[in-house]
């Protein structure tokens, strides 16, 4: 047995393939994104405009969020020492959950370190409790979701994605006395499309089936409160769990869950995911506090951040580039292929400072490859501009094909 | 199908073993510790002493850790806003991963947001990335570790606690072909005792296996630059991959694999949880940083902490206490039944102030639940004796067991 030659073997198939990944070292310039500075080459850090944030809407660097950091730094410290059941639970924790079950008008709501261990905890804890659980897994779902449900050991159906038909096939196949879970999204992140929750929630009505739904895409980006999609169509109370994230458009870290008391005490006491680790620092949670707040009042950052995400959706289409059908504020592009995919990602940067990462298996299929820009409300109409312009000169000198 | 039934069910469960957890809401007074809040009475915020907090040397309350943070708030702002792969990769991760691979003097380093997230991920990964691995596990390693080898899907052999014979056996009655790697723990933070590390390594170079040690209970507080039991024992080098925490000496949150090149980047190119969350938040990662730069130069926390667990155990064992024969910083008491340790624990909080978990199963095996202090190196004389008085006034007037 030669360890190395395995370990080996495993990185010279993401070569091959072109999709071995290298980390971007870039730190942002707080009260100016989307510029920041880029580490890395020989020249020290060199000035940039980052494309691919998932801090949609710049809260990370809100004034209100940083002062409620600041703060609770000075008040309490940096971490939190501990799990929430020893040591680790802190008043902010139980402030924020309360603040969270109110945006989506649960009875209750749990924090995690991340939105991965809030799906993979959540998911493989819920099908554990439930003898039997069948879970119904739309095909594009996230991987910390598959990674939940299959660390749940349970049946799993996956229903093609957004196929309603599909959905209802394999509900109907199985043994209605069977625990059943719905498991989806509302919002895809690479593609930008939109589940039929309603249409979901009926199925799931007519089958006795718990439904779950991953809005980490959404939650402060929709709905008159940043509740989501669920909050934007009025369909939050009809949905069993949300689960959101508080590192996208809440600018901070953390996931959580918000769903009724029952099933919130249920995780809390049986997730292990949950149970034994360390608490949010928190410096975190009070960010976050402030963020949500304050997304719930504005809707200024979700309007000015649909404003730009449509406009640069408008100019890649009339520059004849193949940007993708998104129905939401993500922008992909479609190329098709890693190595080229990486290769305008590298041109970008390296000529033009602007830094969009290339999206490649297993983040999306083998095939899909693109890139996926998400415009903020602090990007200009003259940044939006440059970027279309770089990439019609790099579509042409590269070759590439336009769209259909 | 009735899922409420089976949802209180589950809780009814806990309620009728005595270990339904209720979390205990509090704020630590910075630059004060381990003087703290509690809420969650009628009649406002109540001053506590902390007992149970892993924050083991205080580093959270650090000048220096609290500045860096400060600091990096305000050039960078609050989230990472990515995952490492797609935005999310700063400055500060790469400096710091730098700063942990020389803590071990290993090649190479990788952040995770948790300390369980990296023993999930990185157990997971490497034994799924290994055809026909087989991970031998001491029977009292951490539910993070369990968690990473079921969800691996690989051959688990299971050997008592410490017990090389019994790992000898386990590893010659298999394969001599097959991949093997041993997983286990340096502190065991329940117990507080420490593996025989170095014939672990002897028995691994005998059977051809890799080694995983984690060392969240130790980085911080061993050795001479707080490289753990490894570096303390002379053996980082003999481990294949060190594992560790930042939220619990080094006083914030996150968590770290530390090993050679080659593994490093097998898991950031493969495992799920590493490559599919948002990173650490930049100002995190700027704490961690101060506080590994600190502790590898200054012993004074670890000598004063190791100096007041003595004290406690000693007047603990005076006393005719159960303490329990830890040979580290940790002080379990044991009381070996779930509804005894709530209420000690429940009457030290609402009687004297002072705060510390019980702790129950799943987190120690059933019948031997017990009270777990870990003083700092901020805990002064007066307190230690405090809590031993109290605890014998509380073991006396419940008539419980003395040691023998």
């Amino acid at each position: 047995m030669n360890y190395a030659d395995v370990f080996t073997k495993a990185i010279d198939r993401l070569h091959a393939e072109g999709r071995y990944r290298v980390f971007i070292d870039i730190l942002r310039n707080k009260g100016a994104y989307p510029n920041a500075r880029c580490f890395g080459g020989h020249n020290g850090p060199k000035p940039i405009t980052v494309w691919c944030s998932n801090d949609y809407l710049s809260m990370g660097q809100h004034p209100k969020v940083t002062a409620a950091m600041e703060e609770a730094l000075h008040d309490v410290g940096a971490g939190s020492g501990g799990t929430r059941n020893i040591g680790g639970n802190t008043h902010y924790h139980v402030d924020l959950e309360a603040e969270l079950a109110d945006l989506h008008g649960k009875q209750g709501a749990l924090l995690f370190t991340s939105g991965y261990v809030s799906n993979d905890a959540t998911l493989s804890t819920l099908a554990k409790i439930l003898p039997g659980c069948i879970v119904y897994s739309d095909e594009l779902n996230h991987a910390s979701m598959i990674a939940g449900i299959r660390n749940a050991g349970c049946e799993k159906r996956v229903y093609r994605h957004n196929d309603m038909a599909h959905l209802e096939e394999l509900l109907a196949a199985d043994d209605p006395e069977a625990p059943k879970l719905v498991a989806f999204e509302s919002v895809y992140s690479m593609d930008g499309d939109i589940a039929p929750i309603a249409d979901i929630c009926d199925l799931a009505d007519k089958y006795n089936a718990l439904t779950y739904c991953d809005e980490v895409h959404a939650v402060g980006m929709y709905g008159p409160r940043g509740g989501g999609i669920t909050e934007r169509d009025g369909l939050a109370e009809r949905v069993t769990i949300i689960e959101g994230t508080l590192g996208k458009a809440f600018g901070v870290m953390g996931g959580y869950i918000t769903t009724d008391k029952m099933i919130i005490d249920v995780i809390r006491s049986y997730a292990p995911g949950f149970i034994f680790t360390t608490s949010l620092s928190p410096v975190l949670v009070a960010g976050v506090l402030a963020s949500v707040r304050h997304l719930k009042a504005s809707s200024a950052e979700r309007d000015a951040q649909q404003a730009n995400a449509a406009m640069l959706k408008a100019l890649f289409a009339e520059a004849g580039l193949p940007v993708m059908p998104s129905t939401t504020h993500i922008v992909p592009l479609m190329v098709g292929d890693p190595v080229k995919t990486k290769k305008i990602s590298d041109i970008l940067l390296a000529e033009y400072g602007m830094y969009v990462q290339p999206i490649n298996f297993p983040t999306v299929p083998r095939g899909t490859e693109r890139l996926r820009f998400t415009p903020g409300p602090t990007h200009d109409e003259a940044m939006i501009r440059a970027l279309v312009g770089a990439l019609v000169e790099i579509w042409t000198r590269e070759e590439l094909r336009l769209a259909a």
